[in-house]
């Protein structure tokens, strides 16, 4: 089978290999199509190298068919569509114990951690499955796992109906959570400064606000008829945006930490007392987060085909990401079984 | 009567001034204690010129009785001991009606933005009074409005009995916050780089870090097994402490912040994202948590003795701020009328 490998050097190695045969407890999939998404742009800039071992079949957004059964697999049968959540926890540490097993303190998450899904025939446990019901394409169901981020953080963030969001960060997934937020009832805007995203996120029906041109905050209190916004998402990693983002909520308002920060960024401590903000940090999803998703594909409430601007075969992995670098992409599929 | 007022350039001037008669729904106070602050001591060193009104007779913190009654006030007679929430809220705000009047976004800070407690006739609302009981002490009464912060900045991190609770600062308000967390039935460690304070914090039974000799990351890991602080609160006010701050919580932990920090502060947001922790601004108290905080003083909860480290006729008001820039200091009261 074909593998597409992180190998170094911001490099992408194409290869053959013998796929792994699934061992008691685990299933074979037959990967459809596997998306490409921020972290693996970390991986290849050579950001992650200090935890990544080289050479990494990467990629952990995916869709496919159940290929081969393992010993004492029950529930799921060769042909099956699925999605796989990619994370494993050890079930013993204090943050398990808590009930947070999604943000065990020692998480392995696959593709990253160990092989992902830029492979033909990927091997995973079992009970990693989520099933992806008829009617949702295998295209539609690789979006399960972004959605699913999405998902988790609008649930953290505790917003309702009615409430005033914004989403500071117009990739996929800002696109996503204000996708999600919107279904939920919330009003939405999002700040953006690439011109060719603005303009998609517009065509999905959103306002959306280039912060250079605009004060920000200015338009947010008009907005809110001089309140503030119940929930802000920080989806940008930019330093600048953290800066402003305390100013956009409301008092006793909430501010959700999404993106990557990888250095301390400087924070309006000031306003987070004066208007007893509250500050979350939300990291990937629980099961429940990507079964939803499932069902948010199913039902058309994401715009799955608007959200993916390209569909490359595994060979050209490697140009995928340079879209992405470039900045206008949203979502990349690599097609790497190829069923669409 | 005399009063101390802030005259601009780090002085106080003592002068006498007729007091004001109180109008209808107002009460005189014949002042006992004021005790002074951190925010007495930013005023003073003019780093809130832009806000105040100079001369300003300034103090929020204090113990006296009833002297004279406005009309149309019920519910209290001349020579009943009383304390002042020093709360002025609109009532109309989009916070206020969200249930939040403590933090109004046009609120009133009685003896900042408006005349204080260093006169030995103070005329205020009658609605901003609390009763204090038989039994208490003008001079520990004095201390209820910096206990009620405590109070305040405990309820706001939800913590629970059994909790390990990290504070950041060993001022007058770390102390409490301290003591406060210990009554609720949390294990409580104290981080305070000064060492007089820190003797004297260890004295009233808590353990304290000097985290300039040990190393409080790791030493909070080893306390708490591995998991990490359910609860710290930043009262320091550092840069350092914020930047360190987000490493001692666990998964889901709560990062209260109650110290004022007038710049932009760097944070690991890295760390808020990976797991997931939670950052509450603290401000003020509301009438209930003056109330809870009278009936801790009442209790004897409070090391009010311990805690008062110097009281000065009204004239040494000056000189009783130099203790509290010296560092050394906790609490300071001034004796306004001189009750003891």
């Amino acid at each position: 089978m074909r593998t597409a490998a992180y190998s170094g050097d911001q490099s992408i190695t194409i290869s053959t290999a013998e796929p792994r045969q699934p061992g008691p407890g685990e299933v074979q999939i037959a990967v459809a199509f596997t998306g490409l998404c921020g972290t693996d742009l970390h991986i290849l800039h050579g950001s992650m190298d200090a935890r990544v071992s080289m050479p990494l079949v990467f990629g952990h957004e995916m869709s496919g068919r159940v290929s081969a059964l393992g010993s004492g697999v029950d529930g799921w049968q060769v042909g099956d569509a699925v999605t796989v959540m990619p994370l494993k926890w050890d079930g013993t540490c204090a943050a398990c114990l808590a009930g947070h097993s999604h943000i065990c303190q020692n998480l392995e998450f696959v593709g990253i951690d160990s092989p992902g899904s830029l492979q033909e025939l990927w091997t995973v446990p079992a009970d990693l499955l989520v099933a992806l019901p008829e009617g949702l394409s295998l295209e539609h169901g690789a979006l399960a796992e972004p959605v699913a981020v999405a998902v988790h953080d609008v649930r953290r963030s505790e917003l309702v109906a009615g409430d005033h969001v914004v989403v500071i960060g117009g990739g996929p997934i800002g696109v996503l959570i204000a996708t999600v937020a919107r279904h939920e009832g919330a009003e939405v805007v999002v700040i953006e400064t690439e011109a060719t995203r603005r303009a998609r996120i517009e065509s999905l029906g959103f306002t959306t606000i280039d912060p250079r041109d605009i004060d920000q905050e200015a338009w947010v209190t008009e907005w809110t008829n001089g309140t503030g916004a119940d929930v802000v998402f920080e989806v940008s990693g930019a330093a600048g945006a953290v800066l402003g983002c305390t100013s956009l909520a409301k008092v006793r308002g909430t501010v959700v930490i999404v993106a990557i920060h990888p250095v301390p960024r400087e924070i309006n401590l000031q306003r987070v007392f004066w208007r007893e903000l509250r500050l979350l940090g939300a990291r990937v999803y629980d099961r429940s987060d990507v079964e939803r998703a499932v069902e948010l594909l199913a039902e058309g409430v994401i715009p799955a085909d608007e959200l993916t601007t390209e569909i490359v075969p595994l060979e050209s992995t490697r140009e995928a990401f340079t879209s992405l670098e470039n900045g206008a992409a949203m979502k990349v599929l690599v097609a790497v079984g190829g069923e669409r």
